[in-house]
């Protein structure tokens, strides 16, 4: 039995309520995978100082080409290795513990990776932003809000102005979801037939799958399960959306962890 | 041995010098499976006369929600089938001929899909248009030029005006086109492993690189072989799409065909 990967994640309010859709896409797989690991919750203002500390690349640049450093990141005990990036951590699983059910197949790298593009393309005007923003910002511990509300607003304007609830630009924004997720559903469905996962239902779970179920979380988790973002979410397109979150449930348990030590 | 397919297809002045990026991933198909098949011309203005003569479904639609007919499209006079939409073709030879190479692998058939939309995604702002629009236009036959000027002016304005040669605006969106293509040689080594085709060279060629291989056609064909557009392409990243589509050249070719009479 491997010694557990530590795992850093930004917490939210709520213990458990684990609520990035980057770091989602590594919590799934490492509980896909069933490879143990322990959690370590930090705070917005403190992931840069701790990917110094740990060696952990930036995985992003801001708009002016300095680094951006990013969770997630894991440390791997038994390998000393430390790897940034979501889809990295994915294919060093893949590699690093090839037991476990590879979630890249060698032969979709590509297009996998161009899925990720794809799948934000289909939202003209970044419309998922002025609703899942400020609603990120609601969930956050006070530890990380301020830090969040001045990079955010500096790209997007004042967090109450984006759509507030109830406008006529915040529902714009959200038929433009709407119309993005139609449109990966087509994807699904392009062949005549209807899947549940990316890469069809004999294959079965992909990385592809959790990089949309991230995005799902992100909304269940920041808007609440019993919002009506949510309720429209879960039964647009027939339910296929509710029916495939459904289906992952299972890979969705989040560890208590502790907070990170600096 | 079956009959041949009748394969629709835009004619240039130049016979045999077929341009389209779209018919060129259904010419690439053809050649590809060794399916026999004929040529039929079309110009712009039959596209529409002739679909709705043969049956064949518009695979797009204007901006004003009205049917768009667009090549390309297949007759099969073995199955009597009239097929439009480079992708639905590729489906509908992959299963009607199983014993032709498949194209779009059944696992890979969403991610296909969606490439489609990431591959044109790299480019933001239309980027190669204003370049590519005015060269097709330069080697259209005179009875396609005032249909193929009116429609695209409408959406990009003058043709001479969009990027001529020699100016800032045309380096700007040429470096836009680099910039992209740049991103998509990325996907091809995300996992560390440099691979001449999307899924990899152990898979080998599907309908994915048909797709990046039309759009480079395009550029081959209408800006020229001798011009510097076609030696930029050929020689970025480190020469990859120039060995790229020396791997392709053995399905390029292009038979007389006869034009449509209708």
């Amino acid at each position: 039995m491997p010694e557990p990967i530590v795992f850093y994640d930004i917490p939210g309010l709520v213990k458990g309520k684990a609520w990035s859709p980057h770091t989602w896409k590594t919590r799934y797989t490492l509980n896909f995978k069933g490879i143990p690991y322990k959690t370590v919750w930090v705070e917005y203002p403190d992931i840069e100082a701790l990917c110094k500390k740990i060696g952990a690349s930036a995985a992003d640049k801001r708009q002016d080409g300095t680094p951006l450093y990013t969770l997630p990141v894991i440390y791997d005990p038994n390998t000393k290795s430390v790897v940034s990036d979501s889809a990295a951590i994915t294919r060093y699983l893949d590699k690093t513990y090839p037991d476990t059910p590879r979630l890249i197949p060698e032969e979709a790298d590509a297009l996998i990776t161009a899925f990720e593009v794809a799948r934000w393309a289909v939202f003209p005007e970044m419309d998922p932003r002025p609703i899942i923003i400020p609603a990120v910002f609601s969930i956050l511990r006070p530890a990380s809000q301020p830090y969040f509300r001045e990079t955010r607003e500096k790209r997007l304007g004042k967090l109450e102005e984006l759509a507030p609830k109830g406008s006529e630009k915040r529902a714009k924004h959200w038929e433009g979801v709407r119309k993005g997720l139609h449109t990966i559903a087509g994807w699904l469905e392009a062949d005549g037939k209807e899947k549940l996962f990316i890469m069809g239902d004999k294959k079965g779970i992909t990385y592809a799958d959790f990089m949309l179920a991230g995005f799902f979380m992100w909304f269940k988790r920041c808007c609440g399960e019993d919002s009506q973002e949510w309720k429209d979410i879960t039964s647009w397109d027939g339910g296929r959306w509710g029916r495939f979150m459904s289906a992952l449930e299972k890979y969705e348990s989040v560890d208590e962890g502790e907070d990170v030590a600096l």
